[in-house]
C-alpha cells in the first residue's frame, strides 16, 4: 500500500468535509493508496490546533507557504476562501504537489487559466471538488446519458435555491460569512451555487456556447464583520440565466439565497427525445426517471431509490434501502481520485474542467452587466 | 335512442352525485340509452322541490311507494339512508324496476340476501354504487391485474382515513349526520368507509376467507339531533381488521374518522410477485406502479398520471394531463350500466356482488365482538 | 331570473369546455342570471350540428357574422382559432354583445389594442378565458398574497411543459393541429402556454417591466395538413425568458412541447420574505405553502389539499377531500362573470387585462429576435 | 478524557455499523469518554483479521469467552446472530462489562428476562441497539409528542416492508442468510423488522396491552446453505397484527419480505387529537407533520426537512439542507450512551426496555398460533 501525506489548508465547513473523507475512506474502499492526515493549516493557530485534535492531523501550520515547502507533504488540499485558491495552487504546483482544490476554481477565468497552466506544466494530478458529481444518483444520471437512454437532448434546467441571507441584519464578511464578501468570494451565488450547477451541466450535457443573464443584490448594504462598518454589498444575491449548449439544447439556470423555504435545493432536469431525468439535493438518494418507451398506459416518472448494490458507489456502503448522505460525495470523490492515481487515469473535474465552469461564470456575470448574450470562452489547448 | 325514466330517492350528498351523473352523461358518452330525470323523491317536500329545480327533475314525490307505483318510472335510484335500502329495493324489484342502490347494500347480510333474492327473482338489472371502481386509475389497476402483470399476489392493504368527527360537540343523527346514528346507518366506518375498501378488494383480489377485527367508539355519548338528548353512540368510530384471501394473500384493512390530517384518504396497495400497485383518493388521478422486471438500476415506483386517451374512460373527457375529479366516477358508473343494458351484459357490482361485501362487513363486526377469526359467509347460488 | 342567450363560435376542445361550463353552472351555483345555449357556430356545418346535439344548442350557424347579427344573442363566446379573435370580437362589440374570448386575446398587441378599444367604446362586458385563475388552489394563492402573507416578493418562476410534438411525423395545421401553424396561432408555446403563465403572474405579482428571451424551433419542417406539403415550421417549439417585475422581483419563465414526461405541467412558485407558495397543474387540487413564521423546528412545505368548504369555490361542490378537476375552472369563470354582471362589477381578466399579457408576449418574441432586454409596453388609458 | 475499551463480537453488517459509529464519533461529538477498538471477535479468524485491518481493531479473538475474560475490555458489543445474545450477554454481565447488544434482545422473553436479571444484578450499563430511535426525524417526533403537541392519541400504525426473499431460489441459513434460519434468528420478520416498529411504538406511544396477529410463510421449503439440503422454512415471511395500547389508542402493525417495490420501508404514523406525524425510512431525513390548529385554509401536511442546527443531533453535522444517512443513527446512539455514562444517566433502550419489545413479539407469535387476542406480559420489577 502506498501512502499519501495530506496537507489541508482551511478549517471551515469544507475543511471538515475533506477531513471526514480521509477518515472514512479506508473503512469502505479498498485502494492501493492510503492517505495520512499529515498537517492542517490555518492562519488561526488555535482553531487549527483544535481541528487537528478533532480530526487527528499530525501537525499544525499557520502559513500555507511553509506547508507547501514541507517535503513530507504529497497532496495539498485547498479549502481556503476563493481569493486564496490561485496563489496557493500555483505555489503547490511549482512545489510538485498533487492538488485537490475546493470550488470554484478561482476568482475568475484569468486566475483559473494561470492555475491550469501551473498544474499542467508541473504535471501534477489535480482535481476540483465539485462533489455533487459523486452523489450516487447524479453519477447514475451520467451513466444513463452516456448509455444513450435519453436520445437527443432538448432541455436542461437547473436551480440552486437557498434562503439563509434574507434578513437585513445578517452581516457580511469574516469567518463563515466570507461568502457574502465579494472581495473574498469573487461573486455571490454565481460562484458559490451556480458553479455547482454549471459543472454538473457541462459534465452531463457537454459544452455551453452562450449565456444571457441577470443578477440582483436585494440587500444593498450590510455591516461588515471585519471593519464593523456598514458597507456596500458587492455580491450577487440572485442570478438567473438562459443558455444554449453546443448540442442544440436550451437551458435555464437560476440561483438565489432569497427563496424562502429552500435550504439547499439544488435541482436539475434533463429532457431528451426518449427519456427525461430529474434530481434534487434535498432528496439526494433518489433519481426521477421517465422513459417514453414504456408501454403507453404505464408511462410515469419513476422514483428510483438509488441505494442498491449495483448503483454507483452503493455496493461499498450498507444494504438496499438505506440512504447515505451529503458527506459521502466527498468520500467518493477521494476514492475516485486515488483510484485514478493507481490506474494512471485522470479523474475529473480537473483544473482544466473547472476552468470551463469558470468561463461560464465569467460570461454570466458579464452578460448580467451588458444585458446581452455573451459567448463562453473556449478553453485553448494548454501548451 | 331509448329513453330510461329515472326516479331518484334522496336529496342528500348522494342524491347530488347521482343527479350530476345523469346531467353530464350525454355530453360525453354516446350511448344507446338516454336517461330522463323524471322524479325526485324525498319525505321533505320543500327540499325535494328545491332539488328538482336545481337538477331539472320533472316531478316531485314525497312517498317512495308512490314513486315505485308510477308506471312512467323505469329505474329507481336509492340514495336514501341505509336503513331504507332493503324495503325500497324489494318493493322496486317487485314492481319490475331497474335499481341502482347506494352502498352499502343493506344494514346486514340478512337484509342484503333478501334484496338479492328480490332482484334476481324479478330479473331486473341492478347495481350498487361502489363508485370508486370507476375512478380511471382504479380501473387501470384492475386491468393490470387481469393482464397478469403482478403475478401471484402476496399482500393487500387498504385504509380509509377521515378526521371529521373528532370533536365531542358534534351531534349524532338527523340530516347529514345520519351516518353517526347506528339505527339509521347500521354501523359506523365499517359500512360507510370499509365497505368501499372491501368492494375494491374483492374486485381486484378475489374472495376473502376470514377476518379478525377490532372496533372502537372513542366518543361514547353524543347529543342526538332528533331527540335533543345525550344518547349513547352506537356506531364504530374506527375499525381495523386482518384478512386472508382465497388466493393465499394476507391483508390489513383500517378505517377511522379520527385520523387527524386526512379528509377522505382511501388508499390501497397490492404487492405481487412481479409488480406492485398503489393508489389513493387524495390524488385519485394517479396510479403508482412498480415493476420488478424493469432493468435493476432503473427500478422505481412510477407515478402514472392517468389522464391519457388510452387510459380507462379518459378518452371521453379532455386532453392528456388534465385531471377529472371525484364526481366523474358516478358518470362512468352510469355509462357502464347503460352500456350493459344495451349489450345485454351484467354490470357489476350487482346486488349479489355487494352482498359479498356485506358478508365481509358482518364477519368483521362479529369478529370485533368475539375477538376471534370469523369466516366470511359464502354466497349461495340464488334460487 | 334573467336569461342570457349564448352564441358560441368554435366546436373544438375549447368549444367543449365552454359548453360544459354552461351545462353545469346551474346545478351548483345559484345566480341571478341563467345562460341559454342559443346557437353554436362553426364553418363546418356537420360538425356544428353534431355538437349542437351533444350539448343541447338550440340552433346552428356556419357564418359567425350571421350569429353576431342575430338579435336573440346576448353573449358571444369566441372559441375559434387565434387568427379570428380580433375580427369577431370587434364585430361583436359593435353589435353590442357581451364577449367571452378564448386566450390569447389576439395575434399580437396591435390587434389586441383594437379589440380593447372596441369593447370599451361599446361598453360591453368582456372577459378573456385565462381559466387557470379559477382553479381553487390558484385563487387561494391570490388570496394569500393579497392578505400580505408572503411579504416582499423576491422571486417568481413559472414553467409550462408538454411533450406532444416531439415526433417529426406530426403534421402541422388543420383541425386540432392549428396550434402548430404560425399563420393561425400567431406563435407556438408563447401564445398557447406562456400566455397562461404570464396572465397568472401579472395577476399575482403585478406589472412586468422587461424581458429577455430565447426561442427555438426544434423541428424545422413539417407536413402541412391543409396543403399536403412539407412546409417550414413558423412557431416556437420552446421559449424561455428572464423577467423583472415592477415590484423588484426577478422571474424565469419557460415553456416547451419537448419536455418528455410532462403532459401539461404548468407550475409556478413565488418566494416572498415571509412565505412561499407553489402550485402545479398535474396536481391542481393542491397548493404548496411554506411559512417561515412557523416555529423553527416545525417549518416545512405544507401540501394543502384545497377541497374544504372554505377554500375558494369548493363550498359549491362535494365534501372535503374530494377533488374537482380541470373543467371546473371554466364553471368558476362563468359564475364569476355572471356574478359580476349581477353586481355591476367588472370581472377580470378583461380584454384590457389580457392586452397586458399580449404585450408581454410581444416583448418576449421581440427579445428572442434581438437578443436583448425589451421593455414591456405599458397599456395606455383607453380613450 | 476517559477511555473505554471495546470488544466487538461479530463481523457482519451490524459489526460494520457499530465499528463505523466508533470511528466517526470523536470527529463530531465532544464527549468525556473516548472509545478504543480494542478487539474484534469472530469464530472465523480470517474474516476477523480482515475486519480488524479495515476498521483498525487492535487485536483479534475467535472465542467470545476469551474476549469477555480479557481485563482490558470495558464494553462488550454483541453483533452476533440472535441465538448467541443471551449466553454472551449473561457472561459479559457476570464479568462486569458494559454491554451494547444488537436487537432483538433475545430469542424470546424467557431468555430476555434472564439477560435483564444478569445486567441488573451486575449493575452494568446496558443498551439494545434499536438505532431508529436516533434518526433525527424520529427523535423529533418523540420530542413533539412529549411536548403534548398531538394531544390524545387515537391511532398508531407502522409497517416494515421489504422484498428481498421473494425468489424461491434464495437459500436459508449461513452467513448473511442466518436471518432466514429460525434456529438462529428465532423468528422471521417479527424479530428482525417488527421488533424495530414495536420499540419505536413503545417509546412514542407507551405500553401495549394486547395483540391479535397472523403470520405466513410463503415459501415453505428452501435449501439450507449449511446442510446443503432442502429444509422446511421455520421463520415467518410476513406478520401483521392489531394492537391496543394502554392509552386507549388502536394500532396496526405489518411486516413482510414479500412487498415488491420496497427495500426497507419502515413507516409509522400517529394520529392525535390536535396533530399527526408520519415518517418513513426511505426518506429518513424528513418528518411529516399536520397541525389542526393551523388556520383552516392553510392546513396541510408539512414536509419537515430535518436538517437544521436546532433539529436533534443535526447541529453536530453539516449545514441546513444537507442530509445525513442511515449509519448516523448508530453514531447518535453511541454518543447518547457515552453521554449517559458521563452524566450517570441511564440511556434507553436498556435491556429492560428491550424486554418489553420482546414480550410483544412473544405475544404476537403466540396470537398467530392461537388466533386470539393475547395479553402482553408486563415486566415485573427486577429483584
Amino acid at each position: 500500500m502506498k501512502t499519501i501525506n495530506v496537507g489541508l489548508i482551511g478549517c471551515g465547513f469544507m475543511g471538515r468535509t475533506h477531513s471526514n473523507a480521509h477518515r472514512r475512506l479506508g473503512n469502505f474502499f479498498k485502494l492501493e493508496h492510503q492517505t495520512v492526515l499529515k498537517a492542517i493549516c490555518d492562519f488561526n493557530e488555535e482553531k487549527a490546533k483544535a481541528f487537528a485534535l478533532t480530526w487527528g492531523f499530525e501537525s499544525v501550520e499557520t502559513d500555507w507557504r511553509k506547508l507547501i515547502a514541507r517535503e513530507d507533504i504529497d497532496l495539498i488540499e485547498i479549502a481556503a476562501p476563493n481569493n486564496l485558491h490561485a496563489e496557493i495552487a500555483v505555489a503547490a504546483a511549482k512545489a510538485g504537489k498533487m492538488i485537490i482544490c475546493e470550488k470554484p476554481l478561482a476568482m475568475d477565468g484569468k486566475q483559473g487559466l494561470a492555475m491550469v497552466k501551473a498544474v499542467e506544466k508541473a504535471g501534477v494530478p489535480n482535481l476540483v471538488s465539485y462533489n455533487y458529481r459523486r452523489i450516487p444518483a447524479v453519477t447514475l444520471a451520467k451513466n444513463l446519458i452516456d448509455e444513450g437512454r435519453l436520445g437527443r437532448i432538448f432541455h436542461y434546467r437547473a436551480k440552486f435555491l437557498q434562503d439563509w441571507t434574507i434578513s437585513k441584519d445578517l452581516p457580511q464578511g469574516g469567518d463563515a460569512l466570507w461568502r457574502l464578501d465579494a472581495k473574498v468570494a469573487g461573486s455571490g451565488v454565481t460562484g458559490d451555487l451556480l458553479a455547482h450547477c454549471i459543472d454538473t451541466a457541462l459534465w452531463l450535457n457537454g459544452d455551453m456556447d452562450r449565456v444571457n443573464a441577470m443578477t440582483e443584490t436585494f440587500i444593498k448594504e450590510r455591516k461588515h464583520n471585519l471593519t464593523g462598518k456598514i458597507e456596500k454589498v458587492g455580491i450577487d444575491d440572485a442570478c438567473a440565466f438562459l443558455a444554449r449548449f453546443a448540442n442544440g439544447s436550451l437551458a435555464t439556470f437560476e440561483s438565489t439565497r432569497y427563496a424562502r423555504g429552500h435550504k439547499a435545493l439544488y435541482t436539475f432536469e434533463i429532457n431528451g427525445e426518449h427519456a427525461s431525468i430529474a434530481w434534487d439535493l434535498h432528496d439526494l438518494h433518489r433519481l426521477q426517471y421517465f422513459d417514453h418507451r414504456d408501454p403507453g398506459i404505464l408511462r410515469g416518472w419513476r422514483s428510483i431509490h438509488v441505494t442498491d448494490g449495483d448503483h454507483p458507489y452503493m455496493g461499498k456502503w450498507w444494504v438496499p434501502g438505506l440512504q447515505v448522505g451529503y458527506e459521502h460525495s466527498f468520500v467518493h470523490q477521494l476514492a475516485d481520485f486515488l483510484e485514478g492515481l493507481a490506474n494512471n487515469k485522470t479523474t475529473g473535474p480537473t483544473f482544466r474542467d473547472a476552468l470551463a465552469t469558470q468561463y461560464v461564470c465569467d460570461a454570466v456575470l458579464k452578460s448580467a452587466r451588458t444585458g446581452r448574450w455573451e459567448k463562453v470562452s473556449k478553453i485553448r489547448q494548454s501548451s
